[in-house]
């Protein structure tokens, strides 16, 4: 969606990407086929291109900070995205702004001290005759404990790599703390009491090289084993709580002298809004932009990115329903008929992708409907009308591992 | 842009195109790569495909009418395209249907009669030795002369294969018509009286299998040297006029059990809503359905080729104006400049094609802005204000010959 908005505004397009089946070829100018971490890739590439953006948060800051020395531009600017790729420095970077998130510690901070050996017993034990000796309970390795303030259940999240659930786990009780432990380096990980939230809340905000903020309406957002669900605008809350989001992206942008899009996810309830999550991109929860606003999130990008004014961001829908198409099975039966069942609703607006093969879960393309409730309370009975279409012709995929 | 529709709506699409560089390629499933008329062609483009549909009316449609009676499905039906891909023919379809146009006459209706010599004088004269003798006045062969009714200037129209003023000659007097007859097959050209007309209209409407009729809006359209420069929603004309333009349409689409997008230009003036002409296809009067309409024309050509039901037809937006982009010179510089200006502009959408190479006249890409005012007055002069910063960036092409 990207590479089309590229196309259809002149501009060249330049991409590196692992496969050749990439949607994005099919619009390029040129294409670098590499993995993404491929640094010299990314070199030969810059030769063609004259700004550097990203499509995803893993990005290898570290390795490509030398092709930032040699005059090469990213956009976002690598130090602006260094806090943004691990959910470890995101946590630092919202409490050094002071926004509001759940409490949240490095994983490190369940493990016990190291066991300081108690004055004046310097010897070690002597091992006798029958074995090994228990250690004394002074000398046993304590168990993990969350740090004070926190309690079962909460999350364990991993600071890097993660997206639609993967690498998010929730913990129920200290076995599965100490599982989890086993498994992973505890400095990549970090742990988060669970909220406790009535709806997620999604904004996509955008900043361009003049440093000019805007947002894209505030929808709410709904997952289903931790992968989005469906997107809702406009969200069910209160002024108070838009201009709150609007505030929390402009400290967030102007804090990192940020230029392009990002997305930031919150929890909405009792305590208010709470940042979720940061994602240095355009963002699923803003693909109803394409119908609702003027301009969509994927040309605000490109507009950014090539020192393009930003387009407007002010809805011209009254209201607008994303439901998200999963794959269900591998191999599944070609799904021509649904499509067009999909199509044929009233008000819809179909986007497939065109990827090749499906997996549960996968993205494969999502649909848009307009809402013409008026009322917070009529726009959710609408909703859950238009919802029940469309999961009677592409139902959610059957339950899979969270 | 049919290509990048069907794409979106998941449709398998398979293109036949004599070049490779057609931008429908990156977007098609498969490609034939074959001229137009080559029907073996398209015979192989039917083992892909259920329904063929085209992009323009220059259809071989006799020699497609064997692939037809094996079952192959045309949408619009081959009977339906007939009186179409004609001029002579479209203007003996509306004198059929009563339906309004320009006074018209085939070109062979301006040839003199045959001479039919005078009773009892059934002997040729003898030559003399001085060569070959004048004929007597009354066997010298007459003058063409335009028929009762008209009067120079006229317009003569090629009946196939005209477009952009391409095919259509203005003859300001009788010198003109003589040279005509001099090159070109009467039987293939029309001869149409100049329309005194205040501003020309542009409806693009479309009926679906089930015989459902809608109606893009109205919008008014200014040529350059006889290709479209502009197009403005909503045109400045009344309800009534409105009303007769959509009744034109689904008369023309009803007898003519048509099926997929149909286009019809219509003279405005003192004689009320006069037909120009019909295409059976999107039309460039029609692109900036893509912003003010939930459904693109494009989009609507493949809902109706698939079966799908319509789109909607309805504006969402107050206003809007098109821009077409036209090619200047041969070999021009780089024209990314001027695309970042436009694209700069407030409102606006940018269309680029992408298309290879570039001459005078040759449409580029268009622009779409949105235009806020209400009363027909404002929008002219909104109209004139953006058009002007259009053109300060992307002039027309000089002149060209007509």
């Amino acid at each position: 969606m990207l590479a089309g908005a590229a196309a259809r505004l002149g501009i060249d397009l330049h991409v590196q990407t692992p496969s050749r089946e990439d949607p994005a070829v099919a619009l390029a100018s040129s294409v670098v086929v590499a993995p993404l971490d491929d640094v010299q890739a990314t070199r030969r590439l810059a030769e063609r291109s004259g700004t550097i953006s990203f499509e995803n948060e893993w990005v290898p800051l570290d390795a490509l900070l030398p092709l930032r020395e040699e005059g090469i531009r990213f956009l976002p600017d690598l130090d602006a995205l260094r806090p943004l790729v691990s959910k470890r420095e995101q946590r630092q970077l919202l409490d050094r702004l002071h926004l509001p998130g759940p409490r949240w510690c490095p994983l490190e901070a369940v493990l016990p001290p190291p066991p300081s050996p108690p004055a004046g017993e310097e010897e070690t034990p002597t091992p006798t005759a029958a074995g090994a000796p228990s250690p004394p309970p002074a000398l046993r390795p304590a168990a993990p404990a969350l740090p004070e303030g926190f309690s079962f259940p909460v999350m364990a999240k991993a600071a890097f790599g993660g997206y639609d659930g993967r690498g998010t786990l929730p913990l129920r009780r200290q076995e599965d703390l100490e599982a989890l432990l086993e498994r992973v380096d505890p400095a990549a990980w970090i742990l988060e009491e669970r909220v406790d939230f009535e709806r997620e809340l999604a904004l996509v905000a955008c900043r361009d090289r003049q440093g000019r903020v805007a947002c894209f309406p505030l929808v709410e957002t709904h997952q289903h084993h931790q992968v989005c669900d469906w997107v809702l605008f406009p969200a069910a809350v209160d002024h108070a709580a838009r201009a709150f989001a609007r505030n929390v992206a402009a400290s967030l942008l102007t804090a990192l002298d940020y230029v392009g899009v990002l997305s930031i996810e919150f929890f909405h309830g009792r305590a208010g809004l709470q940042v979720n999550e940061l994602a240095p991109r355009t963002h699923n929860s803003g693909h109803l932009t394409i119908e609702a606003c003027p301009c969509s999130q994927f040309e605000q990008q490109v507009r950014i990115v090539t020192g393009l004014p930003l387009g407007s961001t002010d809805p011209v829908l009254p209201g607008a329903l994303m439901v998200n198409l999963l794959g269900r099975d591998h191999g599944e039966e070609d799904p021509a008929e649904r499509l067009r069942a999909l199509a044929a609703l009233p008000g819809a607006h179909l986007h497939w992708y065109g990827k090749r093969g499906s997996s549960p879960g996968r993205k494969l393309g999502h649909l848009t409907l307009r809402l013409d409730a008026v009322t917070p309370a009529d726009r959710a009975a609408e909703r859950d009308r238009r919802l029940a279409e469309v999961r009677r012709i592409w139902p959610l995929p059957a339950d899979s591992p969270g």
